[in-house]
């Protein structure tokens, strides 16, 4: 069997290129006992990618050269050898950027029979939501009336951070790229306010919409921007660190905010990976089920269709080209299987 | 009355100097109800004192030009008008460094009767102690078979903290300037290594005895010393920000590390102040009267004799000139008041 997929050409300088990618034909090898042969139909985009393009990767392996990227993705069991993953059934795993990928039955999450939407999966209520949810709430641990500030708040994630932020009574502040990006922020998403870091009376903009300082930095993006917030900080504020996409394509790390400030305002500062909280799997999907049924929650997906068109998604999170989650469309789904 | 009093006269810049202070004759008030006259015995001299020798202060408010230095001290009661503290009580308290301070009775801690060496209220069963105690233990978080760093390891807290940590089961290792020092560090503390951080590899010989990588690091100094635990530092190691002594008579921070290896190594960074932990402070004393009293630890005090010398005192802690904890000897203690 032969299928399309998303080959790893060269390692980017910088910023990712199209030409660090190509598309290309792999055989597929039948699936064996105990796998099951997946079609995609999402896949997701993420910036964390970037630093797995790296010669070392960073905290997973590196993407190897002129094998397919991968990642995220919902599909739908077309053969199945693992008789607890039923063909018909839609599922989400981690796999290569490939129209159709074989896994063992372990490492596929059986997704709910007729689920309307499985692309959820990939946003809320999938790795993006576990990462705001557990940031948030474990790493943040934010009290009612505190001011949470959060950048590259129009993102997958920083768009959910703000609004769980909401719930819990909080003053929410987003930072994004451009008027357009900060009006949907506040407008869609309700955050209190959303400031552009583009413009240049930024830092004074931030401190205007933060009177009274800030007490969680759900930081996304390092560089200049965690530099406005660090002279806002508050007496025993928090900062998650999720990501520092300002230095993942940079060669040099951007230089961090002077560490004594950490000292006198008793500052904590904890760099997380959502692998390290499946514990908290379970709590997150049942409280982001109830807000998402209640309405609780604005989702915005930047869906982009076709495989071929993956590296341009991926190219584009790091232009600020995305409203919400990033993910690319491969397939439509078939008919839902006649119910038994 | 009348009392000796060291003044600030000037303010530093860089490292302090004897010209910054005076000795200076004061009038002291008579005490009002409710207050007792308290004859020095002894005062501590401590690093966060820099940072408040500058225009600004710190956590705490700045010293006044033409006022007098201020900090912990231990001492008798000679007069009072407060009924809970008898005339020839011993006490720890905070005040000016003079031969004698007026202070209210609420603001004086008793200490024990006939404690032969009140002196411990400024070291382990005082600040510093404290500051070791919860340093290490609730922000560190030690587990057995971790290593554990700490700078300035000869001094008044870094001595404290390698012992402790060697009490939870830990791998402790020292560093500090000179090999006199690291010596001490270990034959005399029982750490398991002491690295000289004066020496030119420095950074190979901390590798070297840190087989293990880094799970704490207890950070007194910042600079060049954090430089080189850093990359030491293993997946979700803790940084407890105690002291920036290497910034504290720079004009300019030190640059801090890069932060992405936070983010990647999933390390909590986090500055504290010990008055933050009152809450702690029966558990800090229950367990460290223990451990004084079954000879767990090892104890050395940097004496200096008679008021007028606390500022080279003080200085000397910039240099490095320490063992233990710093104490100035102002007056010897009366006879013991007879027992009823």
């Amino acid at each position: 069997m032969r299928t399309t997929a998303v080959i790893l050409k060269r390692r980017p300088n910088g910023r990712p290129d199209l030409q660090d990618f190509a598309l290309e034909t792999r055989t597929l090898a039948e699936p064996d006992p105990g796998q099951v042969l997946v079609r995609t139909l999402s896949l997701s985009v993420d910036p964390y990618m970037r630093a797995r393009m790296n010669p070392g990767g960073s905290y997973m392996p590196a993407y190897e050269l002129d094998a397919p990227m991968s990642g995220h993705f919902v599909g739908e069991v077309v053969s199945s050898l693992d008789p607890r993953v039923p063909i018909g059934s839609v599922v989400a795993a981690v796999g290569d950027w490939q129209e159709y990928v074989v896994l063992s039955g372990g490492q596929v999450e059986l997704l709910p029979d007729r689920e309307p939407s499985p692309d959820i999966y990939l946003g809320p209520l999938g790795m993006v939501g576990h990462t705001a949810y557990v940031g948030l709430l474990d790493i943040g641990r934010p009290v009612a009336g505190e001011t949470v500030v959060v950048s590259a708040a129009a993102g997958a994630v920083g768009s959910l951070v703000g609004q769980i932020a909401k719930l819990k009574g909080c003053r929410a502040v987003g930072i994004a790229g451009g008027p357009e990006k900060c009006r949907y922020v506040v407008d869609v998403l309700g955050f209190d306010a959303c400031v552009d870091y583009r413009a240049t009376d930024f830092p004074d903009t931030l401190q205007a919409a933060c009177p009274n300082g800030i007490d969680i930095d759900f930081e996304n993006v390092g560089g200049d921007i965690l530099g406005a917030v660090w002279p806002l900080l508050n007496n025993n504020a928090r900062i998650a660190v999720c990501g520092l996409i300002a230095d993942y394509n940079q060669e040099a790390p951007s230089p961090a905010p002077p560490l004594v400030d950490l000292l006198t305002k008793r500052v904590t500062m904890h760099g997380f990976l959502i692998m390290d909280h499946a514990d908290r799997l379970a709590d997150f999907r049942r409280d982001m089920r109830r807000w998402l049924e209640t309405g609780a929650l604005s989702l915005r997906s930047h869906v982009v269709r076709g495989l071929e068109r993956a590296p341009e998604a991926l190219i584009g999170l790091f232009s600020g080209d995305n409203l919400g989650k990033s993910i690319v469309q491969v397939a439509d789904r078939r008919e839902a299987p006649a119910q038994p």
